[in-house]
């Protein structure tokens, strides 16, 4: 798995409020149990408490950076995407206790967070990978964290919809609203708007609605909140002349089914709002 | 409940980050699909989905405020702290259609979140509430939304614990470490260089260091992932000398058996970290 | 023509950076001047010197709302899009002189440069509009004044070409040589980590590359830098399966041929780069 | 030519800004043509396809440094104010291709536009060194991109006029005209509020204003849209009691008649606005 | 006196970081205290415990806006320039108890600190008024609260020096040093990549070197640490060529005399860096 | 002494800041007399004028290494809080002319007012190291330099007050005010909304609210303004109970006297306000 975009240039702001956010007067505790202490020396492990798929290494690393310049040191075992076992070390940081100390929670915030959104997805994905069909998330998320949210998905699923209003069209029905309920007529004011560089997808809630959206030439068609028996239908319909997204309250006990209908795309708020924290700790004996 | 700290100057950033996060480079649906439009209006409802606690409720304003300025309205029928029912009508939200249409994404994504941990942070309250115990949050959370978390719990159960590093000392075993162990020379140390304003907090695995902090006139006493017989014992033993908080794998389960030893306060990450999103929908139909 | 993506959170922080810029120490020649008077007045017109087309209405508005409050009224007699003939008066500008005198640099800055873009651009859309075809963009423009200047472009012929990176795919000569020249394994490598909803274009600069793209089912086809006649062979070939963009060197001379061969889009980097600020200016006498 | 003012504290949250701009959620077409390569290299030339000034070095540069940080290395050929000619290979830029990709262009858009204000002034520079005479700029020009515009002027003519309002007074007809027209009182009223280390420059339209500037001891006498003829009686009165400059509608034709009657400097806003970005491009091929 | 250059975009930001400095979790006093008081109201008057100079009126009033909105009304009775008196009511502050208690200290720490200077920097002032001569401040002052010391000083006296090293040039000992301590070379070379709109002052500790700083036409000459009569002999050798500024050591006991000798300008850094914060206090009851 | 709180992450911003605000377009001086010389070097000295207590050393490299990056070195022969003498070379800075020229002001700026604060802050705390009792600082503090002032306050004297209005509470006598002037009434209120991890302090004027602050079991009781003698019965009557600062009005000449009493804490705005920039300077001559 490569690193896709959390270069430092688009991280490096996030994670300096961060540290604000945390330590801005400093940590009082770290600070004042070691003021008498000559350059007090750490080693400890990243320990994971439970399997998983880790996300977030990049973003872990940079944390130590920008708080402890070369003053503590993070070596990996592990790289973005790899499946890890209960137990497992996952990286050593060694040096200067004070910012171990104080740096830890944060970085630990966050590769926790995210190697749990790549956890959670990739169990979405490995239940559908043999029908060819790829998990996506939604917009559905956390202000401001969306960077950090979607690499994890990515790292789970290799995967992505949209990254936000910008990049590509999704008439809803409230949209859809604005022209008397015609797909026909919403289509073709977007047409007229519209790059030709970005696609059209249109949400449908009926059979009716996917035969307006094919006639329009939508590029994706999304089937909203439909019956297991009406997809299959509409699969059959669309026959490969748009590509379909399903969507709606997926869960890790539906989701076969419906990558059986033969859907392209299943979309889903819950890899990102429903993945807990995984559990990952600092192992200071050794 | 009063509005304790999201007053525009600590949020504004924030929320037009948010907006530029979702919607820099413009809705390129809305804006295409409206751009012949005269003044599309409308009127919608924030629509409760599940029954829950209100949170949020001045981001969720202030989302339109800058996104819109007064082109469109929001009034609110509940206050941040009110429990609502299924199907309660929130908030009705007026005026231009497109930036009804392209704020409703963002607004959601905080007042969900908010409203998600204010209301499972209130489940845990109502537990403890009969047996005068606290329930607070701990320093597990996402990056930079802190402040809107933190809100959120306070909405749930009016109490916090720290905000961060800088305003209580909060000695974990990794610091007492750095000095063989001994609470004793930990805590001298930081008296040396504490502030007279600030708290020491101790975490306590055994008996034997709670009797160790009593000793030293620490604060709190954080009793940390222990059994709840033992929890009895150290209530006994401290005896009122100072404020005992309980912590580790805290559930809706067993919070009433650890209220029940008589702590004073029970943190956990579960109410900030497990809260998921509440069902919130805009109705345009009406 | 609606105003599509210039809203004030997008806007604000780069309006007030560049009163900064242009004055953070004060305008030492207005406020030494003003300093004796008692609330001196002006009326001022913003004044065309040559025909052209508008853009930039709502940051000269919003140049003055942020410097003066509401002690300087802009009403604008055309919106942005709007033809107007040389000597037409487009706004009339009146209040304190103080902030008229100061602001009136920064708001020209703007509304020349955008309106000069406009203006330009229509020029090209109008050669060519008979033909059905379309003049957008590229990314060489102004680093950070891209909102601006892409606003401008759409005022002048409502279309553009992908916003940044992130919105569109885009395979040049350097990208596939990374894969021994092989379009078909490029367009496989990209479309195994592409998302649904992203469209991938291809450059190419012969008929047998635009063979294989078309094997590919690439949604855009770029011609790039291509004389006429084999232009016209590609639009053949291609026969509607993929859209057609034309590029490279166009100017108002050849551009109408370039739009003869049935090409659906035709993008230049001149009408933002080659584009002269247009001629206004304030007239204080009246 | 020495580097005067682009030091990195100046330039890199505008950098880093320009990055986010154009690719904050990353280059989807790099990052996703790039998954499975393994390291790939590059090295390209940064080559001139016209001959002209260089002017960006540092920028270019640093858009390296501050994307890739060390995985890619520019090595230039040539300093900023050095003349290149047609095929020059000005920079070799060599390392992992994904950041040479992503980069390019905004590293060329830097310095095809800042070498184009330099090349062109330098034009307007080599007309009128014979007499002495220097060439300025404006305050006309793209908000926020200020440092670099004045920075190449200064590279192609080694002279700038004011930096910004605040660093030296030029009094208007407007800022006159609060004084019924009258320059004595104005000057007067400036001088009871201006700094003793601030510079007064009046803009005359007539030989009587530039008698009544002349009898008020200002420093500069701005010559506005003067005919030849008049500007030679000015010059004659002057006779070196203040510095003269000329304005106004000044071209690559006419400046040498300009400065023919010995004016000291000659500003305009055309080495900015009417300046071309350069034509440089990445030659992969080597 | 007029408002200089205290607008809105230019201190908004730095009210709000100094709002976030002190009560980013919020005023957990106010906050507490006033969790059930149903919308508390206060009535104060900003008084004055000592007689002074008022300066940072519109930075007062806008501490309150930028936290209260209009929730808090200020109503001053004096403007920045005023003199008062011990005891007088300068302002009214009325409305939320909460806003009121909260963004006191803030507002009070701006107004005291800039009061002080001004009235710090008029004592300076009317020794020397009746001589003509001006007293300025220096670069020597707090970082990044410069606008605010600055407006200060021109509140107390109507003059500053320069704003900083960009708009005007002050050559010392150790950039002479740099040309083996010849003034002449020096001045030659700063006049060859100067702007003509900038001033050239030289430092001069000897009666040589204001000989040698007259012969290069410095615009400004300042005599540094000079004894009185010392500065009389340089004063009659300058005879009016150059504006003559003294410095060093400036007290209010020795200013006068400094003034007599004839110099136009005495600059001191005792005006800001001396200056204490003036008495001014909330009076609450009334 | 450690480094408490100066970590480049929470400085960093401040003094690029502070780095734009001295030089944004250049240091004009220094550009232009170093244009033509070839690598200018420069070994100067950091010597003090005065004897005192070094506090702003990290900030100072800082300076250097933000502006100068590795072009100029800086090496200290003092650590923050150790006594110098007059004379005493504190700092060896050597390197590229330029840089030493263009940062000397800065840098003075910061490390003069911080080893100005360290120096009287140090000089009270001698007065009273001998009763065990602390001085610290207040709120009242120059806006947006806090985290520098307490810095170097704790330098001086190793303890602090409260960081903002976030991390303790402080009850004045308008906060009593809200409940009528009933202590009791208002600190229960406090009990109730607020975290068990902050302290109470209650100010009070006279010995019958220091007996209401004592059934109130505050954590911290100030006493505000009080005569040596009431102070006295004062600290008989707490006996322990809890923490006594004193306020008000506190100098060298009487802080002996107060600590006699046998408060334990004493603290005053005197070391941050009253303290002045200590005389340190550039030894360019050597």
């Amino acid at each position: 798995m490569k690193n896709f975009w959390l270069d430092n240039f688009s991280i490096d702001e996030f994670i300096v409020n961060a540290l604000k956010e945390d330590m801005f007067y400093g940590d009082i505790t770290t600070d004042s149990i070691c003021a008498s202490l000559d350059n007090p020396q750490f080693k400890v492990y990243l320990v994971a408490r439970s399997e998983g798929v880790l996300a977030g290494r990049p973003v872990f690393e940079r944390v130590f950076e920008l708080l402890a310049q070369d003053k503590v040191k993070v070596a990996f075992n592990f790289n973005d995407g790899d499946n890890y076992q209960k137990g497992d070390k996952l990286a050593k940081i060694e040096g200067d206790a004070r910012y171990i100390l104080t740096g830890e929670r944060l970085a630990l915030n966050f590769i926790q967070k995210m190697s749990g959104i790549a956890t959670y997805t990739r169990k979405f994905q490995d239940k559908i990978s043999k029908y060819g069909t790829r998990i996506v998330d939604t917009r559905k998320n956390t202000p401001n964290f969306r960077l950090f949210e979607k690499y994890s998905v990515r790292v789970g699923c290799n995967h992505l919809h949209r990254f936000n209003l910008s990049d590509s069209v999704m008439l809803k029905d409230n949209h859809i609203a604005l022209y008397g309920g015609s797909i026909t007529r919403a289509v073709q004011e977007v047409r007229k708007n519209l790059s030709h560089v970005h696609k059209i997808e249109v949400e449908c809630d009926t059979i009716a609605q996917v035969e307006e959206a094919l006639k329009n030439d939508v590029d994706i068609i999304m089937l909203d909140n439909m019956p297991i028996d009406e997809m299959n239908k509409c699969v059959k319909l669309i026959d490969k002349r748009a590509i379909i997204e399903a969507s709606g309250c997926i869960t890790l006990d539906n989701i076969e089914a419906v990558a059986q209908t033969g859907v392209d795309v299943i979309s889903t708020s819950a890899i990102i709002m429903k993945a807990h924290s995984i559990d990952l700790g600092f192992d200071y004996r050794n």
